[in-house]
C-alpha cells in the first residue's frame, strides 16, 4: 500500500505491506489524514517513532470479523491500551504503561491507504459530519477535555495562550460555555480565522489585563506557563496542553507565592468532539484548513505544515 | 528595643526604635520566636528586605486601644492586607495585592521586643498550648493548607519529598487523615525525629513505588517538581511548597503527558494550626527543636539554622 515512513528520514513509499487485521481489531481504509504539530516532533527524533506516521483520521472500516463495522465510517481513538492493567480496569486506558499509539508510539498510523485499531477505538461518524469536520475530531476532542477538567460557570475571564490550531480549537470549545474568552496568538493571519461568536483576540499578552481566571497554555513554547503564570489571578487556574522535547529554565515560585494550579492535560474522549461539531455547526473548523494535498505529495505537505502560518495541512488519501 | 536588623548585613541591635501602634494594631512583647528557611533567603537578598527580620513568634499583647486584648498570649498572621480590595472582600487577604507582610516585606518583623500587627491578624492561644507548640503554628497551618486544597479520603498513597521542618510537618498533617504515608529525605538525623504513628520514612526517592495519588514537594530544591512528576501517578496530584530564588531547567512534558495536576501551596489560616495541635496533643513538635538561643545571639542562631541538620532554632526572647 501506499504509505508515508519515517525511518530518520522522512519518505513517501509505494509498497509498504498492508497490515495484519487481529482479532478484534478493524481495517480502516483512510479517506483523509491530518498533519498535526506532534508529526514535526516525530520527525524530529521525539519519542524514536519509526514507522508509518499519521494519527488523525477518518477512514472507512474494509476489514473487521465483526460484520456490524463494515462498511462504516470512522475515526479512532489513538491509545491502545493493553485492557489487562489497573488504568484500564479504571476506564483510563490512554493512561495504560502498556499502550501503544497509532502513528507515535509502536503502532503504524494512518497516513496510509489502510490503517488497524481495535474496534473499541472505533467511533462511527454520522453521515451529516463531512470528513473535514470528522478529521478535526481527535483535536477538538483535546480541547473538550477542558471542560472536563475544570469547573466552569460561564463567569470566568479565560485566556488562551497560542494562536495554533489546538489554542483555536480550545478557545472555541471554552467559548460555548463562558462569554469572556481572549485568545492571545503573534500571527494576524491565523487570529483572523479564529475569530467565532464572541471570542476576542489579541496580538500581545501586554494588552491583556492580569488576573485571568483561567489562563490556557497551548503556546508550544517552553515560556509559554512563565506567561501563564503571570496572567493568572491569586488561586486561579493554569490548563498546560504545550509539550516541549527540550526543558527550560522556568521559575514555578509565582504559582507557590500566587497558589495557582496547574492542570496538565492531553487528550479527550472522541465522542466528546464529535458531540460538539453536532452541537455547533456553525463551529467555523474549515477556517483552519490551510492546504490539501495528495499522499504522495506527503512530504511536500509536510514541509507546508512547517510554515508559520500553516494551521491545518490535509492528506487525502482516498476518493469515496 | 533589642531587635535583629538585616539591612545588607545581618546584625543584633540594643536600640532600635518600638514601632508605632496604629489604630486598630496591637503591640505585641514577643516571647519566642522561629527561624523559617524564608528568612535563610531574605538575607540573602531574596525580595531585598530591609529591617527587623522575623514572623513566627508567640508573645503577649503590651499595648492596644481595645482593651479586650491587653495581656492576652497570641500569635499572629504574617499577611497585613489592605482591606478594602477585592481580595480582600473575598476573604483571600493573603493575596491582597497591597499587602505587607510581617518581617518579609515593608514591615518590620518579630525578632525583636515588640512587634506590631492588626487586632484582625491576631489569635488567642489557650493555655493548653506551650509557647514552644504555640511559634509552630504558621508553618503548621501552611501544611494544614493541603487538606483544604486536596481533597483526601484517607486511602491514597501519599509520598512528601524533603525532611526539612515544613515536609515534616506535611508528613504529619497528612497522616492525620491518611493511613499511607512516606516521608522522603536525605538525611537520617531528620527522617528518625520524624516518626509518628504510621508514618513511613525513606532516605531515598528509589526505594519508592512510582505512582503514589499525591507527592508533596517541600524539597526547597528545583529539581522536586521533577521527582514529584516522576513519582506521581497519571491524572495524580502534585502539591508544589517549594519556592526557589533562581530557575532551573524542568522538563513539563510528563505533566501533560500523565495529566497530572500542580497545586501551588503557601501558608494557611492559623485557626487550622491551633485545632491541629489541641486535636493531637502527641505530635511530637518538641523532636523538631534543634537549639534554642538568646536574642543577643541571633546572628549565631542563623548560622546553626544554616546546618543540614537543622530543623527548627528558637530565639528565646522573653521570659514570663
Amino acid at each position: 500500500m501506499r504509505a508515508l515512513v519515517f525511518d530518520g528520514t522522512l519518505q513517501f513509499v509505494r509498497n509498504y505491506p498492508i497490515p495484519d487485521v487481529p482479532k478484534g481489531s478493524a481495517q480502516v481504509r483512510v479517506i483523509k489524514a491530518g498533519i498535526c504539530k506532534t508529526d514535526m516532533e516525530l520527525i524530529k527524533g521525539y519519542r524514536g517513532f519509526k514507522g508509518v506516521l499519521g494519527h488523525e483520521f477518518v477512514g472507512i472500516v474494509t476489514r473487521c470479523d465483526d460484520p456490524n463495522w463494515l462498511g462504516k465510517r470512522v475515526v479512532g481513538e489513538i491509545n491502545v491500551a493493553c485492557g489487562l492493567c489497573e488504568w484500564c480496569a479504571k476506564g483510563l486506558g490512554r493512561h495504560c504503561p502498556n499502550r501503544t499509539v497509532l502513528g507515535i508510539f509502536n503502532h503504524d498510523g494512518c497516513m496510509a491507504d489502510y490503517c488497524v485499531l481495535p474496534t473499541g477505538n472505533l467511533l462511527e461518524i454520522p453521515a451529516a459530519v463531512m470528513d473535514d469536520r470528522a478529521v478535526m475530531i481527535e483535536p477538538l476532542s483535546a480541547a473538550c477535555e477542558i471542560l472536563k477538567q475544570v469547573t466552569l460557570d460561564g463567569s470566568e475571564r479565560v485566556v488562551v495562550l497560542g494562536d495554533g490550531r489546538l489554542g483555536i480549537l480550545c478557545a472555541w470549545v471554552i467559548s460555548t460555555v463562558v462569554s469572556d474568552v481572549t485568545l492571545v496568538g503573534h500571527h494576524p493571519e491565523k487570529l483572523e480565522p479564529a475569530k467565532w461568536r464572541h471570542l476576542k483576540t489579541a496580538l500581545t499578552a501586554d494588552s491583556i489585563k492580569a488576573g485571568a481566571d483561567i489562563v490556557v497554555d497551548a503556546t508550544g513554547s517552553s515560556q509559554g506557563i512563565s506567561e501563564a503564570m503571570s496572567l493568572c489571578r491569586p488561586r486561579g487556574t493554569i490548563v498546560l496542553k504545550t509539550t516541549v522535547a527540550s526543558p527550560d529554565k522556568v521559575n514555578l515560585a509565582p504559582l507557590v507565592i500566587n497558589e495557582q494550579t496547574v492542570i496538565g492535560s492531553r487528550c479527550g474522549q472522541f465522542k466528546d468532539g464529535l458531540k460538539m461539531l453536532e452541537l455547533y455547526p456553525d463551529m467555523p473548523t474549515q477556517q483552519l484548513i490551510t492546504a490539501r494535498y495528495k499522499i504522495e505529495e506527503a512530504v511536500t505537505a509536510f514541509e507546508r505544515a512547517r510554515q508559520p502560518d500553516a494551521l491545518r495541512v490535509l492528506l487525502e488519501i482516498w476518493q469515496t
